[in-house]
């Protein structure tokens, strides 16, 4: 467990949540992966099994989500009260099915047990928070804070407040979620539905009468979102869409040309479709035609790979800022960066730093049922990049436009490893000077304690703007120096200084 | 000009398009630069630059968007009657202004003049086929064709045909569109506002009431979908996106869970806010306050930018088989690559084996906005793979216990690159030995044909059950030597055969 540090209002090492499904399952799983403890009350005895398939899924995500430096993950506990849940907890979020009566009991007994101080968040979708927070202790310390699915990969989160909320409860609430890589959308007033929803809403009721009607099937609806506007959508919503297109003469144009079609007779909107037998069961059909037999489970996969394809995709452009969710990750992860547990060199001075230490995921594994080569280099980049932390490379240095890069790498395989090895890895300082740091990297299995590979590199300290060598900081060289020195007294390693295909021995 | 061949139901070598704003001016774009020649009818005088400013967006997006073989550019003419428009036109595409007098007197026109036997597109997003059709010459030869702005990216075309609409000729004009790389979207019944419309026109009503209503900013209502649902939008609809959250008890779960939230009063689309002066005045000033000074350029090449990203991420996931939007990218640019004159894919036996070609995918790049040390190993490892496959190594070969093993790699890095880089992979063999084979590969940035990287690797083969190296099979051996003996005249790569660190020259 690494907490969160650095929250004005207070640490986040510690969540309760009340309510296991599929949002609940998503919110462990957020907090898991940042390195948050998490208690999960849930009266569902299957809750285990499927909270554990949700952070199944979201720790696939996340290893092609991001190569910054994730903390250690939290641990998860399941607990049989409510009262448990929230006991030492420095944050609630509740996502109990949505029943007026079953949230009041539930966060009624939660929030007699918690300290007074702990904010709660609600996920409702459909509650108001002035209802949900009746019969509470301390009642204003409740926000809505309404998430989307998958709550592991969608950055939203609409913070709503009622009648008796403070603002410092919205305030911590924001913080807590900014923190775990969300980005919170503070809305001023309480309303049905909050802002997303009614949009979603509006979707949904649209598209049920176009089944209802018989003009498109729940295939052809799908397509005409996911092929034309949404994937506009993924990284601007519809007034800045509508901005540009009415082009040169910009907003009072566009709204001018199509305003009056507000008028036309396209929605059936005045009026909601009855969700009977016969609707039901069409669009059910419907969904099952278009799902073709693929299960949830693998859909679920799908969709995960889909939004870290595009959040990846949208955080490439302006040059590398990033728009819309890709921004969101961007700063997420210089955050990361920012909090890293700096790997501590407070072992023995005299010998290699241990600097990494992972277990090999199941998509490092290829056709030969064994780590992938590339995938060495990887777990020795990973330590080479502990190490720079140690030396100073941090958020902050790294926005002033220096950086370490890669000149050489040479990997020697000795044994191989498979999917769940837990492996660690060590680094030698070689050689140093200004602008060039040279160093050895030993790969170990941990259980055998036997070394699979070693890595072999040489970085470059660049100006990342001018794209050339410049000597590091001095700060960062004497702290290099401080590891080498000592370094300096270690036996060259066998495999250093070699090529490849030299004879050993 | 290089016309797109192979449509069964005649060439397409020469468009006729009527109206140039910024749909049309899209148009004029994706038929530009799918080869395809455009005569452009057009009274307004400022059309020629107009038109040109989308072409010169269009085309900055597509060198970002494709590295598959577009055809020479088609040539562009002007003309100043509908009637030259369609002369010796293959297809027609009519975007004038939505008014239905104007589309009948230019389609009149147009289509007294055209050969009976072309089929014409309306890209009206709000007038209906069976009124826009009537007074033509062959009225039975028009459909709708809707596309979404922009016209050139976005893969959604919606074709509708009216009462006189043939079946020939929506499978003539979903024919045509496809060929240009766009979705086409069959619609069975005329509905106003056809399906996407709908649900964009739902939206935006539901959001105008928000602002409206002092519920939130234009901006904020942006972030909602942005942020949110959006990111879904872009690869899945909102049928499927529902059955995946109805988690294992699938559509009928979800129906049954959240059909009621029909009945909460959560949207105000039982009417349609006023469009007054405070209204318009409000949202004209809340649209300047999110675009914060920027300007409709610069806005649509990020909104381009963002677009290919988005693409591109899609075409990486499912193996490289892509989904949604990136799907509809492969398989147009599978289209180009059988569409294009290849020149004799031999190669020559003296030089380098191009082993692999690919993209650098959005995942592979690190903080500091460059492919990750460790991808370049990955591509070096996936060329082998590739030279392996060229020598026999298949899915039985493999099945019998055998395979290679990486027992060295060495990699020299040489140039950066970054997301949506193509990227191309030489193979030279160094030597080999019955167990082993020693290979040099050489990484190239395919655009300016510059060397990245080099990886020299040496591979054992090995028995893997025994887990010990044994001679490959003699027809193996056979097939490496056939390519190792001309490259033994190569000369030795400068990258080979050194040590880390070791000085070049």
């Amino acid at each position: 467990m690494s907490p969160v540090t650095g929250l004005s209002s207070g640490p986040l090492d510690r969540v309760g949540l009340l309510g296991g499904g599929v949002i609940g399952g998503g919110w462990a799983a957020r907090f898991l992966l940042n390195g948050v403890d998490v208690a999960l009350f849930d009266p569902d005895p299957d809750a285990p099994r499927k909270v554990g398939e949700v952070i199944a899924g979201a720790r696939r995500a996340y290893a092609k989500l991001t190569m910054a430096p994730l903390p250690a993950e939290g641990s998860l506990t399941f607990v049989t009260t409510p009262e448990a849940a929230v006991a030492g907890a420095d944050f609630v979020q509740e996502s109990a099915p949505e029943r007026l009566d079953l949230k009041r009991s539930i966060l009624g007994a939660a929030s007699a047990a918690a300290d007074p101080s702990v904010v709660f968040g609600s996920s409702t979708s459909g509650l108001l928070p002035t209802e949900i927070q009746e019969g509470m202790t301390n009642p204003e310390r409740l926000v809505v804070g309404h998430p989307f699915n998958p709550v592991y990969m969608l950055p939203l989160v609409e913070i709503c407040g009622g009648d008796a909320t403070s603002e410092a409860a919205k305030a911590r609430a924001a913080e807590v979620y900014s923190a775990i890589g969300m980005r919170p959308l503070v809305l001023g007033k309480e309303i049905d539905g909050f802002v997303a929803d009614r949009l979603l809403e509006a979707v949904w009721r649209e598209a049920l009468w176009l089944v209802n009607d018989g003009i498109a099937t729940a295939e052809q609806i799908d397509d005409a979102i996911r092929f034309g506007a949404g994937l506009r959508w993924s990284f601007m919503g519809t007034f800045l869409t509508y901005r540009i297109a009415g082009g040169e003469a910009g907003m009072r144009h566009f709204m001018a040309q199509f305003g009056p079609s507000l008028k036309w007779p396209w929605t059936k909107l005045m009026d909601v479709p009855e969700l009977d037998d016969v609707l039901l069961e069409k669009i059910v059909a419907q969904s099952d035609a278009q799902a073709n037999g693929v299960g949830i489970r693998e859909l679920e996969a799908l969709r995960d790979d889909c939004l870290v394809a595009v959040i990846q995709g949208l955080r490439t452009v302006r040059g590398g800022a990033g728009y819309g969710a890709g921004e969101v990750l961007g700063d997420y992860e210089r955050e990361l960066f920012s909090r890293a547990q700096v790997p501590s060199a407070a072992g023995d001075p005299s010998q290699p730093v241990r600097t990494h230490s992972t277990r090999i995921p199941t998509d490092w594994v290829d056709y030969n049922g064994h780590t992938n080569d590339s995938r060495y280099a990887q777990l020795s980049c990973d330590a080479a990049d502990a190490f720079l932390r140690l030396i100073g490379m941090d958020a902050e240095y790294l926005r002033n436009g220096h950086s370490w890069f890669t000149a050489e790498s040479h990997i020697s395989y000795l044994a191989q490893s498979k999917a769940g090895d837990a492996v660690y890895v060590t680094t030698q300082v070689l050689h140093h000077d200004p602008k060039r740091l040279h160093v050895f990297n030993r790969m170990h299995l941990a259980e055998a304690d036997t070394l699979m590979a070693t890595g072999e590199h040489i970085y470059l300290h660049v100006d990342t703007a001018a794209g050339k060598a410049v000597p590091a900081p001095q700060d960062m060289q004497d702290r290099i120096a401080a590891i080498a020195i000592p370094h300096a007294a270690l036996e060259k390693p066998a495999q250093a200084g070699r090529y490849v295909g030299q004879p050993r021995g």
